[in-house]
């Protein structure tokens, strides 16, 4: 990085992400990071008061960027049935959850340890989920595909009710082969219920 | 323990439970277990492969006293209301895990740890739960108090769609202020489906 640019919050994150994803959190440190931007470890610190803070500031970005943001544009999309919506728009989170446990398993790994941690970023993001979730069904609702009913609260519970699919701590549980079949069932149960 | 009698299996649970709860999982060695029941560790050896084999009996034995057992005497049980004994049988369910994960914390650890191995030993006691609600299900149903369905794939989904509430990997969510909000929440999400 050329060091007479003023340092921004988004190049330490760009950093950090990359050393995070080489070594891992646990053995990554703020002088690491530093030593990637050249600069010194108090200018890092300037910008985050720990390596906690950004560990957690990585992971909010990652969630948005690779989960919140892909999901908006199908929740964003008013045309067609809100049945096959609320079905893509579910499908979509569990796939994108299950192949970062896979193929950018660093990341994830970083964000199920987050997830423990700083449950007021995590819930931030479950709350902008949800939202998601809500509009749809409101969708669904005035054009009367769904039944009426509060679409906030069906949107929670909808997300709490597939957490087997992507809560991080199911992870191991996705690689079984009856995953595919009991996300059937989870959301034949759903459809019965919102339809 | 009386060493002229015989070494039942029992007995080898009773004492490795004794020590598990002591020490904990990682600081119990079978020569501890072998220590209490006064035979040489060999003797345990004939009866359990390894410390691992032991592990998973101790917590088999233990998922199925202090849940299955339990949980059973609702699901036998054949009278009312057939949505207020699934309502009853999974709040039991609930209330078993969030007490055991405050008060019996180490064999709660042990089970979680548990979980994530002995992935067949679980398999059949989550089936034996299925099974009980596949139970109340079918009563419902042949009363009319439930829609027309197929109780068992019902009652896995409805088993999984609470896994939020039961399943060991979201013990540190159960002190969330939200999470009887949310039971209620996917609670009437199951019953609109079903009823």
């Amino acid at each position: 990085m050329n060091n007479d640019l003023p340092l921004t919050r988004e190049a330490i994150l760009d950093a950090a992400e990359q050393v995070l994803r080489r070594f891992g959190p646990d053995k990554t440190s703020v002088v690491d990071i530093a030593k990637v931007l050249r600069v010194s470890h108090g200018t890092v610190y300037r910008h985050f008061a720990s390596k906690a803070s950004l560990r957690e500031a990585v992971t909010e970005r990652w969630l948005h960027k690779s989960i919140a943001e892909p999901l908006e544009a199908i929740a964003g999309n008013v045309n067609g049935s809100a049945v096959e919506r609320l079905k893509l728009w579910l499908e979509a989170l569990i796939h994108a959850k299950q192949s970062f446990s896979l193929q950018d398993s660093e990341m994830f790994a970083m964000y199920a340890a987050v997830t423990l941690d700083t449950i007021e970023m995590i819930a931030t993001h479950v709350d902008c989920l949800i939202e998601q979730i809500a509009r749809i069904i409101r969708q669904g609702m005035d054009s009367a595909e769904f039944k009426p009913g509060q679409p906030e609260v069906l949107a929670r519970s909808i997300f709490i009710a597939t957490s087997r699919f992507h809560h991080p701590a199911h992870a191991r549980e996705w690689l079984a082969e009856t995953i595919d079949a009991d996300f059937d069932a989870v959301w034949n149960l759903i459809l019965l219920g919102i339809e």
